[in-house]
């Protein structure tokens, strides 16, 4: 193996050639700023047809925990928490952003990432059933993640069960798609892009993990935004002067689904990665269908790995072995991962 | 005259070609994220060198309302508050993200967009004075903006007066510098980009307008900037994942001088805007020396303008006028000022 | 002149003795707590009776700062502010409280400490004319305080004016009632505490400042309190475990009509005490109908004054004078107002 | 039994005799007002002997939630963290006061309601460990009660296991103690108030449990309270105007050993208490050696108990059980806890 082969992370690249094309050949245009401008425009009417919303409110956000912050701040009364498994990125990577603007990160058990509808029913159940609840924070909304902080996706019918506790107990049902379109365009997913916005109060589609070099579209599938979403945007600090720079990167990515061709590509190279490891003698830590793979690596194999490629230790393990990351994205190329195998097989 | 000159802001355009390029000719390159890749770090390097300071510390956020809710909420202790003059952004247009985040801002009179420096001595003053301070939110910094928004320019003298309550009273001195380049390069101004380096505890750069697609270079010339301060802008959501993108436009906007250059030929182009303005009849509002010019424009006059000028209606005046902005930028042409001058002397 | 006369405050002192006498009789028995106990409800009751809102909801919070700051919060949406006068209590001397929960202060002109109806109009029609307003901090409501922090009390028709102005931009409109009773009991005062409720969303009725150890009662006239407001409570830390401790003193209070009694013997000291002043030769500061009186007092005259009488000096004027505030109370007594009079005749 | 039997709380009683006793022999004399009166500054002076530090800083608030809130935001930085076990009154009970100011409890295991420093440490050293850490809350004080939500106490041990973590650390300790007399003059408590405020960098000692109709009193043993610290307790809402309420009461309870005397008391009848349960044959749910005792109750009595006793049901357990609370304080009697066992032995 010659080269080092990049696997940190999905974001360690530039932008999609697509995007940074539109970029290109856009740049000379004046337009209007603050989310005024026309591809903005364009491509919220791109984002409402791929979501088969046409009523559908959308924003362009530059990154995901602003994003959360944002809508997580939004949508709850003061004052109210928001239910998430102890694994989500909000309860865990995002330096208390949720809890900066006042909100409680209320956990429950994370199963492989996900949240069960099960342990959601039972916590609301214990929770009002407890006279003393209004000492405590009142749940305001779910936050869930398709796909979650370990690759696993939900199923149509988990997100459905979800849902019904939701509506049981009147909480919106918010979806973090930092990586939505890994998530869309695994081979467990058994639902769509349509189907999603259906089953949720709002959603974000991440632009800067799958091919942007920065931006999220939030989504409000029933066009029903908090009150003052505009000024609430510009308060949290993520609303762009230049909105085109989000709005031209999104017009690209919702032409040609290039969203989905880049999705899909990072799926298929997930899945030479994997039988690469596998097909070395390595396990996986869990079975992640997506573009973040976890692999058990024993202790004493990291340094030569490292050499090699681009990964992140993300948990010691017991018996001298280490839950690394590997992940793959737009920009790994087949090449590489043949690289990969030919590398994995060779370690003594 | 054939087209529509746009004149509504230094943001409705894309990026400067230079920076373009720049963007284009690394986006192939794997790199570090969150503030670590090579460009981020050669960028902070020519910012370093260019101000003078080679301990400072630097920090790449990506817009304005954000670097400041972010910074003034990391140096502020809290509860505290910020000073600054009743026109000043945080005090008018910034959505209360300052408020978001528990701070109070404590407005002095502004003098064509400055705060003196006798206003801030003598608030301080009785403000230490009144037996009941402790009952009221206690000054813990000084904002102000260079060039202000109003477009006019803080002298040296002015500024070191400042400087010195800041000194006597121990609060950091932190100045908004969204358009710090026009400042600069501006005819108007006396000092340059190391001596304010030296005169101030913290500022930034600002990019989005001079040039960039986002980016605002936050510096603490000192190298002392808050505790945590990465884990303060991770949780205002500042921190962008791919961090090339504000490090590669920062590192084409520090080499060659691009960043002045593009201030100086934006000045140039609003001398001449003055010029066209002033030579046609009109008054202007204010003395700005810098890229946004303030012109008095009769009423009778806004709908034929607008069907030919892209600006801003700022402010109702009496006498059936306007207060309107007109704001040059890297892009604005020669020949589009020459259209203008040629408009405007045929105006009925 | 024997003695030293206590007029600094109307909290200078303990409970008013049939406040006292409540404390005592119940303290022996058992109760419910956080609100649910016996007397709590008792007072509740007669507070209905005595606003004439049989659907009332009151609570009983501890202190005025706390209550303001739970008020405002609870009733804002996030991010809103609320509009006030600058010479208002939460925007001067409430160290920021309102701003520690994420709400801008906005301030319009203060008249004798009153708002008038027309800046409150002039400004959001100035507010929402302006294009940029997204931008800006969305008013929530409108807080005054009756009687003002100057001693001042709107009429009905300043109130009905301001009222009118809230209807039409759909804003609550908020009484700080911190002295209400002095307020309601002047002989400037047109109206009745019945019909203040009828002409707003929320106020309170302040017992600290009207014979209580503590205590400030609540009250949504119309029962519509904010969601969740029991939560409210306690997230801002104004929750009573023994809540007894308010009940019992407010069940005080509305028994035989002890609130008002208190309120109106103030009044009377007061009146005396102007007189006191006036015939001595002293200038008042303004026109001032409540317990709180402000007199001019010559600088040179301080020290004497100060070394028989208790009051705070507020402001200083031109001339070698100073604002100098004088506070009666249920504490105060006929004879120390005898006593006075003669003090300040006798001064050379 | 004739009489019902209150054991719902510490806090469903008036004033302890000697607290009120105090209220009246002072109420008719006039006071300096926001802490500055005699009374507390006589307290605060008792508080220093009986805690041997001559330096401490000492402030009176109203309630234990409010204290834990306004504490914890004054010593943590913007943005940090505490840490607390998860049965902590300030994780479960306070309504998300404390992520109210921006701040996240970062929760540890909860053993039988106390923290061990091996988990404390375990945490801390996991945490640096982990490059990711600056993307997370950074811990910023240690928060515990004693004696704990569970009734349980620490020993002198336990505490300088986790005061050494601290210091390794630099995390201030703060000892919830809103029942700290309960726990100090426990059996079962091996150190005594000054041994404790030597190894703690901040504690509350509760009154409003404790004998008193309301207040808490703050300690920071070595003087060194945040700057500031009276703005802070302002600007949470929890200053006192009438300070003499709390001061008045606090100065009682340290005249004569009332506090310890108090404590004292309820720790006896909390052990006939247990005592009468035990010996009718019920299960204690743990070894609670304070004045809160959780105890067993097959689901089939508790109606009859509720009928003649007052308590909280706490938790329901297996096997048709639910873990009861009952609490003993200074208003319960000798007499109350003969009847108690009188009845429970009875009972079929």
């Amino acid at each position: 193996m010659q080269n080092f082969i990049h696997l940190e992370s999905d974001y360690n690249n530039g932008a999609h050639p697509e995007v940074l094309h539109h970029l290109m050949e856009t740049n000379a245009l004046r337009s209007k700023t603050y989310g005024f401008d026309e591809w903005s425009e364009a491509a919220r009417e791109k984002i409402r047809q791929a979501t088969n919303c046409p009523e559908a409110r959308v924003e362009f956000l530059v990154g995901g925990t602003q994003t959360n912050a944002t809508l997580i701040d939004s949508i709850l009364q003061t004052g109210e928490g928001v239910l998430a498994v102890e694994t989500a990125h909000i309860a865990v990577h995002e330096s208390g952003a949720v809890e900066s603007s006042g909100h409680k990160v209320i956990t429950l058990p994370s199963h492989d990432g996900k949240m069960l509808a099960t342990d959601l029913s039972d916590y609301l159940e214990r929770f009002f059933a407890d006279e003393t609840y209004p000492h405590m924070v009142q749940p305001g909304m779910v936050y869930i993640t398709m796909p979650t902080e370990l690759g696993s996706v939900y199923s149509a019918r988990e997100i459905e069960a979800i849902e019904s506790v939701c509506r049981q107990y009147d909480l919106p049902l918010f979806v973090d798609g930092a990586r939505l379109g890994y998530g869309l365009m695994s081979d467990a997913c058994d639902f769509d892009l349509p189907w999603l916005a259906r089953h949720c109060h709002a959603f974000y589609i991440g632009g800067t993990k799958v091919g942007a070099l920065c931006g999220e579209a939030v989504v409000f599938p029933k066009g029903d935004a908090p009150r003052n979403f505009f000024t609430h945007i510009k308060r949290h600090g993520a609303l762009l002067a230049k909105s085109r720079l989000a709005g031209v990167q999104f017009d690209a990515l919702f032409t040609d689904n290039l969203y989905f061709r880049i999705s899909q590509h990072a799926i298929k190279m997930a899945q030479r990665l994997r039988e690469a490891f596998v097909g070395a003698g390595f396990k996986m830590f869990n079975d992640s269908p997506t573009n973040q793979q976890f692999v058990i690596i024993p202790n004493r194999l990291l340094p030569v790995l490292q050499q090699h490629i681009g990964f992140e230790c993300w948990q010691p393990l017991e018996n001298d072995a280490t839950m690394c990351r590997f992940v793959t994205s737009w920009a790994t190329e087949v090449r590489e991962m043949d690289c990969l195998a030919d590398f994995l097989k060779r370690l003594p």
